[in-house]
């Protein structure tokens, strides 16, 4: 290029070089590689390599743009301009050339790796490289004297007009391949689907220019609920979110009971798979409805889940998942047809990828939220639990990633809590407790106001997950329970909110003609259980890792998201760590989910991140158990907590009236080391 | 390697080398590269590495073996001798060291590619190297420290001890994966497939050592019938054959009339192709219970077959092909899982091989021919007719194959002719008329004995395609029949064979109280129409070629192996070459389709050839027309035929009584260029 070409500066990329006098703007993008899309290859018809084009001054560039900088509109634009219409100072790129130096935007629109942004400032924005993507291409007509079949002559034109493929064509499009050429004069639209390994695979086509969209889905299948967001392929914008039940739950609450029903009933896997398969599918097809969109252009499908879905979704038996060794039967991601898992309410030949699963026990839904989270980029020092029946953990920073999962059991999910119930509206979700009167107030799902408040006017059913956890951990600051869990008698407290239930005492929340919500020994119980059970997981890892504290804490999942860090510490679920640093990444497997599907790269990434995270099997370390000892005290028998101490007082009572001195050791013990 | 090392040398291949002393047969065979069939990897197992170890003097080799020149025998093949029991002289190759200089003798079942040995001393064995190969492994325990599933183990295991991989694994299979290795305490053996191109793939399991067979089908998938031939792919031996009628029969004698039902009943295509996979799986299943052969263990199948038989199976309306372009939906070679077919009766993740069309008019069955007569492969110019309803016509040597596909019609197979029929008991298959009383001689189908032998007692019901060639040729040479095809008058052929119908003249070939088998002068038009047909397109091929004449002319199909070599020159229905010269190949699409099924590598080689063979379209070259017309008269208006000329005189008579002058004429021209 010479002084005398032409400059040609994008934005927002600033990439900027000089090009021959007359070369389309598309070209030019193309020659500096500017991202601007295009879907019909320049033929002037789709419309998706629009610029805007400003005339004017731009100091900081250094530069004056003209307004003759482009060819006038020629009759290609002109003609699109009338039946479509184009915005204000907006050119097609594959029209308008550059005839003197000039500045053109490339809106977002017209970018194909635009970035979706995250909110979490810490977190990479998501660079749209969808796997699946349209390509309008003019095929050769048939020739008598060169008899090659109308596929070959696709993928000659592929080849040639996009520099792609060749493309594999399932049965399915290989019947519809010759009226669909024909209907369209030899000008097609097909969407291909170019995975991160294997070949390149057809996927639908149109006659003509295809003007819809293309659309995939991000499925977090869960024990409890399956839910799905459907993206759009090209903006990445989620367009329309749904959840249904997880319809296994008849075969049993929580995963070992369906593995047990496996085990019990020959054929109950089959019934499994049929019964999560059909669930998937009626998803599928009524978020498609709802969102007003044609089911064949959901063309993928992205499934983030835990062990034993993935098994039974792939129609495995999960029984070995129900006992040591734990051995999956593969745990390798999975790249599939539709048609496959008999995904019938979304296109028929589109494809399905399934996250790698990173061990027996901690499954793609935990490889989803390392993809999302990064640990293993992260500076400092950070601990992910996902909180579910299993709690999955990952500890890591840029030095390496540890994972492993622990069986933390339902009770933070409402389970085997005396007035537990999920988290739904009635439900008790956030509670304070007064440390003079003892007197708790407290906010009920689908009421804003706290139950001291004017307007609070809920009828109350229960004590959700992250009810009972602010009720403890209330309970414990207010000298209500003491450091090993024991409930303080109405004497020894001093409140008639203490009520003995047997030999034990129980803590009144709630009291109206209809019910009584109180927290009893035995919630306090299985709350010790689990969440002795996760911190126990965490500092596996970190001893794993030869850490005695982390920099920060990250609650992945739905129940992440309602949790209080401060509550969550009083009771010790995690490390001691400023409050600041405890964030909460909302369903990160979700996102993990999204982020897989609408980037492909980050599936290989994925793939080759799971590979190398460093797996710890709770069952089998010797040391878990020690840890799950120490931390049955609230927050802990041994580990001092300082950053807990700075911002509460915990009361040193003791209700042991047994064996008080025991008790008291104890706790002289778990003080030793602050 | 020293002096001091042992020698070994192998037999038949006669490789020979120095190994440490002590080396395992099986060992040595793999270091100095000879072929040494094993499944079980050398664990004395599965006994398809024995070799033939005969002490003694080998002065050819100027050796002189020791009776102590291998170890004695070990454990291992003490207890497979006392178990299964090892012929004299025989040694597990895996087990048996080289202790001293030892001439060893490979037999054929120990050799992976051993030569399956074709009949025509001009082809090439068929040397096995089958895509599906059974191998025996251990794969590790799963282990919680290191949690891979049981597929990454597996493939893991196929690395490092076979070094092939990583295999894909079906969901089919996938699902009983688990199962079947634990069942054989994690060994097991696997049926894995190694496509010419893309992934290699998991087609079966079996919990420890599999010790039966695996076998494919070579199928010749026709618009009459469908023939199948059950091989063993590790001997490549046929075990069983089989046919059926194509049921695509009830839609359309033939494939104009087929196109036309699904063009004019929609859904007609679906119905053909249901009914066409339908017998295809009837017969898979049926040949394999003649065997008594467990459905499983068919892992393959190569199908040949005309274009639009091709378009039927693969479920693509074939309404392109009955009309100009005549353009194939795909022309490339299909590589399937046997369920995409639904093809149920044989092993479920078995694979399918189609191979290429040539075009639209010259099918995958055509590219068998080409595979199995390699004309590609000869010196001399061969010309290839394989003739049925179209004619499938190839011509070529070392520089370059052309092909073509011409209308013959349905006349050589015994259809439009007066008393013609298919070749079945009772129809006349061969004839033979006294030049001087004009009597006829026949001998039919079902009976060993000529018409006038004695033993002759065939009940003659009409005559096939074969007869009504040998019928014409000889009627030609006694004179019955002139060059320009007209039957002569009882008059002037001097015979009361010869009755006049209407205005032409039939002979009578036979006669009795139920029927009179007559040639007519129609049939003689339609013959003469095929003949025309077939000739034009061969001389067409000639023409473009360059080449007035052919070196060797091979007849390929079912018909190609009852036709008279003499009887079709007289006819002119193609080029003349010295008798011996022309030679049948019988099946040669089936055979082709057995190659390929036997030898991947020649799916690699047919494809390759496929896209260097020039197609000529018959249909669109003026030059076929005029051919067309020269082709009409017996043996040819114009070329001399002057190596039939050698053997038989031609009476020169003329039966035209209106253009008497006109006639002469011709058959002056005719004989010019002699």
């Amino acid at each position: 290029m010479s002084e005398k070409d032409p400059l040609v500066v994008f934005m927002p990329s600033g990439k900027r070089g000089r090009v021959p006098k007359g070369t389309p703007v598309l070209s030019a993008a193309r020659r500096l590689g500017v991202d601007l899309d295009s879907v019909c290859g320049g033929r002037g018809i789709c419309s998706k390599c629009q610029v805007s084009f400003g005339p004017g001054s731009y100091p900081k560039l250094g530069l004056t743009v003209a307004e003759d900088a482009l060819s006038p509109w020629n009759a290609v634009e002109a003609r699109y301009d009338e039946k479509r219409g184009l915005k204000p100072g907006r050119r097609l790129g594959c029209q308008a050339e550059i005839l003197a130096d000039v500045v053109l935007d490339v809106p977002p629109e017209s970018q194909v790796h635009r970035q979706v942004v995250r909110k979490a400032a810490t977190l990479r924005d998501i660079r749209m490289d969808p796997a699946t993507r349209l390509y309008f291409v003019e095929v050769d007509a048939p020739d008598m004297h060169e008899p090659s079949g109308d596929l070959e002559r696709l993928n000659r034109a592929l080849a040639a007009q996009w520099q792609i493929g060749p493309v594999e064509a399932p049965l399915s499009l290989l019947r519809r391949l010759q009226p669909v050429l024909r209907k369209g004069g030899f000008q097609i639209t097909v969407a291909v689907h170019h995975a991160h390994r294997g070949p390149a695979r057809l996927i639908d086509l149109w006659p003509g220019l295809y003007e819809g969209g293309l659309y995939g889905l991000a499925i977090d299948l869960g024990s409890t609920t399956v839910a799905a967001h459907l993206c759009d392929l090209v903006t990445g914008a989620v367009i329309e979110s749904a959840g249904i039940m997880n319809p296994q739950i008849r075969f049993g609450e929580d995963l070992m009971s369906r593995v047990s029903y496996s085990m019990m009933n020959p054929g109950g896997d089959v019934e499994m798979t049929a019964a999560v398969r059909g669930a998937m599918d009626a998803l599928a097809g009524e978020i498609a409805a709802t969102a007003g969109i044609d089911p064949r252009a959901v063309v993928e499908a992205v499934i983030v889940c835990n062990p034993v879905m993935h098994h039974l979704l792939l129609g495995i038996d999960p029984v070995e998942l129900g006992q040591a060794p734990f051995a999956l039967a593969t745990s390798g991601a999975m790249d599939l047809a539709c048609s496959e898992l008999d995904l019938t309410r979304m296109n028929p030949a589109g494809r399905l990828y399934l996250l790698p699963c990173i061990a027996g026990h901690v499954g793609a839904d935990a490889a989803a939220v390392a993809l999302s989270e990064a640990p293993g980029e992260q500076d400092e020092l950070t601990l992910i639990v996902d909180v579910g029946t299993n709690a999955e953990i990952l500890l890591g920073d840029r030095q390496g990633v540890l994972a492993c999962s622990s069986p933390t059991g339902p009770a933070f999910e409402g389970a085997q809590i005396s007035s537990g119930q999920r988290a739904a509206p009635g439900a008790i979700e956030a509670v304070r407790i007064d440390p003079v009167t003892k007197i708790p107030r407290f906010r009920v799902i689908g009421c804003d106001a706290w139950s001291d408040e004017p307007g609070f006017d809920a009828a109350i059913t229960g004590i959700c997950g992250s009810g009972i956890i602010e009720a403890l951990a209330e309970m414990r600051m207010a000298g209500i329970l003491d450091p090993s869990g024991l409930i303080g008698s109405a004497e020894q407290v001093g409140s008639d909110r203490l009520r003995p239930e047997g030999r034990t005492q129980a803590y009144v929340l709630h009291e109206d003609e209809d019910r009584t919500i109180t927290v009893t020994q035995g919630d306090i119980r299985a709350i010790q259980l689990a969440k002795s059970a996760l911190y126990a997981g965490a500092r596996l890892l970190m001893d794993t890792r030869g850490a005695d504290k982390v920099d920060r804490v990250v609650l992945a999942g739905a129940f992440g998201a309602h949790i209080s860090p401060l509550h969550a510490m009083v009771l010790g679920m995690i490390p001691d760590v400023p409050l600041d640093h405890v964030t909460s990444a909302g369903n990160a497997a979700g996102t993990g989910a999204r982020i897989a599907l609408l980037n492909r790269a980050a599936r290989a990434e994925i793939e080759a991140t799971v590979t190398g995270i460093h797996k710890i099997e709770t069952a089998i370390e010797p040391r878990f158990q020690e840890h799950f000892v120490a931390a049955n005290a609230m927050p802990h028998a041994v580990d001092p907590f300082p950053e807990l101490r700075k911002i509460v007082s915990l009361p040193d009572v003791s209700f042991n009236r047994g064996g008080d001195g025991a008790d008291r050791t104890r706790r002289r013990r778990s003080r030793a080391p602050s």
